[in-house]
């Protein structure tokens, strides 16, 4: 409770002055950062900046904002506590974000800056590393917040390159028994 | 219940006769799809092939453990709920699994297959897609895990070869403001 009233920048003893229990603390914490979120997709998407650019940059944020900036912004990744309203309202959010980058990536395809690939498994790949790195981040750890989430763009991105060499990582590859080097 | 003891092979009748509760039971699973993924790391470990092969593979057999062979083989992901000693087996198997991971992408690092990398970081952005993808798979939905799995270990270890443009995805790349297309 401490940490999601120092995220919202509300002093515990006042934080039920704006919120009637804990399902309305969380929603709020969830709500902050998928706008961050949101405005962090807008922003790339409005820019001149290529895909691979404006892909790195939505990562960086959203690793920014779930491992840095706002402590309780990862609780929705592994709790389904709220109400079904609230749930209703994140989840379209949510929906609405994946969907972003999803039609960023088919753009990326499209162009040719990318690798043909399933954006929408890809996003999925993307957002999955991201989420999954509130389960192992440490804040008193060896990197920071921001050198994880520049080298996870990095590879994230790396991976849709249309100039990386696709014939060592071929599509259906069944591997194991593979030729010797 | 009922599905633990469908991927046990073992009917629900007769569960209770093996194990003491749900904590014994959820041990089962997680230590048999934990036990399968060290094989196909060991497997791939020594055979001859490429780092990129061994490491698609590895992948592979990770999504197809966790999507559909083991139908509660990711319940650990997203639970504590064993007993302390019994917590300590499973993170014990997982830390030699996440390491397995992490040696195999520093030495195709070293032998320049694949691209200068923080290892430890790129195991836990592939293990956390991989695991990840128990959120949101559907085994009613248009890709079979099978198809899933090989997307995704087409797309992860993409990331690390050494043959993809560097120049477009820098390291410590700070965007939105980017340089236009």
């Amino acid at each position: 409770m401490r940490d999601i009233a120092a995220a919202a920048d509300i002093s515990p003893g006042n934080l039920y002055n704006y919120f009637k229990g804990k399902g309305e603390l969380l929603f709020f914490c969830q709500d902050s950062s998928l706008d961050r979120m949101l405005v962090s997709l807008e922003k790339s998407r409005r820019s001149r900046a290529s895909a691979t650019e404006k892909l790195v940059s939505i990562i960086e944020s959203h690793l920014r904002c779930v491992l840095d900036e706002v402590e309780g912004s990862a609780a929705h990744l592994f709790a389904n506590g709220l109400p079904a309203r609230l749930h209703e309202q994140i989840a379209g959010k949510r929906d609405r974000y994946e969907r972003g980058i999803r039609n960023l990536i088919a753009a990326g395809v499209q162009s040719g800056e990318f690798a043909p690939c399933e954006p929408a498994l890809v996003a999925r790949a993307i957002l999955g590393a991201s989420n999954w790195s509130v389960r192992w981040f440490n804040p008193e750890g060896r990197l920071t917040a921001g050198e994880v989430a520049s080298e996870f763009a990095r590879y994230l991105v790396r991976g849709l390159s249309a100039k990386a060499e696709p014939s060592s990582v071929g599509r259906r590859k069944r591997s194991g028994k593979a030729a010797p080097r």
